[in-house]
């Protein structure tokens, strides 16, 4: 029988029990590799790692019969130099990213790099999941998610995900028999909304902390925001097409070779 | 008459050549205010700065009329502690963004920092624009980049950009007369393949740079990778909705809800 290659990585570091809880949830369905960034990366986004060299360190934290390694970059890094070098240019059957401790609904998934680590899956053309559970804390019970990941996995290796696409899902945290089951949905339009810290170093020198609140602004139909809400676990199918198309009909009318 | 404010950043650092021509570009119109990463930040895309503190120094760099700051972080760090800070929770006319010392087109506005710059004034509602330029040095003569800084900046204050959008901006490096004319256009479906080169550090431990190729993977009309190639400046519109409205549809056959 077909054996699948699962690509693990995460962006709450290789300590976090998200990504233990999402090797768990997958080994018995085919080989886990993983690669997961050394120290924590939450709000890096797309980011890559151009100005400094990238270590790759084996790591036995997951037990004997899972290949781990800590990477130095970002959760794009680690899929990137997971492909090149601990998968030696093979390309996984699927790249798996989480378990995030927090949600990463709507526009969260620019600034997340869980799911940017799933985009650049979507980027290569490899099946992409990133998950997220709705709990910031690493003491959470995360174990409703198990059945979940394990659902989505089955379902991606059986029936394919679209061309260059991945999936974002989230995962509230309530009982299993209070989640009302999986929506497909689309990204909300919520925005965070800024409220930096201000403090002085012993020095008396001004420092920030950047802090905010993630606003809602969409009251539309079946969004991810207002799903997850309501108790649903959300999953949105994700592209990187960012052209504006309506923009580029509208923006006709400028004229722009006139002098 | 009004005079509109622009809030200035770049990801290649306050001491690029690039962010000092696009403020001579626009000085005269309006009041210019720079928020610019004390460290280059190529690659960072839309990375915000979560587990540090952030910095913001004023700098007399370029003049004692134009209020400028070095930031510690990110260029969307740069865009949000700008707004919040330098700008006291003002908010701009438009966000520029560059010139960025190499181009931005197609699939590469997720990795750039110039790029994610302005999809976070997108996100915030702010008309912004991204500039980049397709040479790499930073001695290279830039100068051919002005008139079309001016006229798109021009254009924006004249008839606004579709809300919540942004605009990604290529300009080729060719003598004014051999550039073709400005063309709208879509980004491209094109692709970094990886190249890691493998090192040993003096200890004798590997470590690895990413480079890599990027290649374009498009025939189709009217994509930004082909214009820019043909000399001509390149102008996508760009909006943040990432769902993939095509799966979704599609999706709806995988019946998740049953067990």
């Amino acid at each position: 029988m077909y054996r699948p290659t699962f690509l693990v990585t995460n962006d709450d570091s290789i300590n976090a029990p998200g990504i233990k809880l999402l090797i768990e949830a997958v080994r018995h369905l085919g080989r886990v590799v993983v690669v997961s960034p050394a120290l924590p990366q939450s709000g890096m986004g797309h980011a890559i790692t151009l100005n400094n060299p990238l270590r790759l360190i084996p790591s036995d934290k997951f037990g004997a019969d899972i290949e781990a390694y800590q990477c130095s970059g970002t959760p794009v890094d680690c899929v990137k130099l997971g492909i090149f070098k601990a998968l030696n240019n093979q390309r996984p059957d699927i790249i798996l990213s989480g378990v995030n401790h927090g949600s990463n609904v709507s526009t969260n998934i620019l600034y997340s790099g869980t799911m940017s680590a799933a985009v650049e899956g979507a980027l290569q053309g490899i099946p992409a999941v990133g998950f997220s559970f709705t709990d910031h804390s690493w003491e959470s019970d995360m174990s409703v998610c198990v059945s979940y990941i394990q659902k989505i996995v089955k379902m991606i290796l059986e029936k394919g995900l679209f061309p260059h696409t991945c999936l974002n899902v989230n995962i509230p945290n309530l009982p299993s028999d209070e989640i009302k089951g999986i929506k497909l949905c689309r990204q909300a339009r919520a925005f965070w909304e800024e409220d930096f810290q201000e403090r002085k170093d012993p020095m008396g020198f001004l420092y920030y902390w950047l802090s905010g609140d993630f606003l809602n602004h969409d009251q539309g139909e079946n969004s991810d925001y207002a799903l997850l809400k309501e108790g649903y676990v959300t999953i949105v199918p994700v592209q990187f097409d960012m052209t504006c198309y309506q923009a580029l009909s509208q923006m006709k009318r400028w004229n722009l070779d006139e002098a």
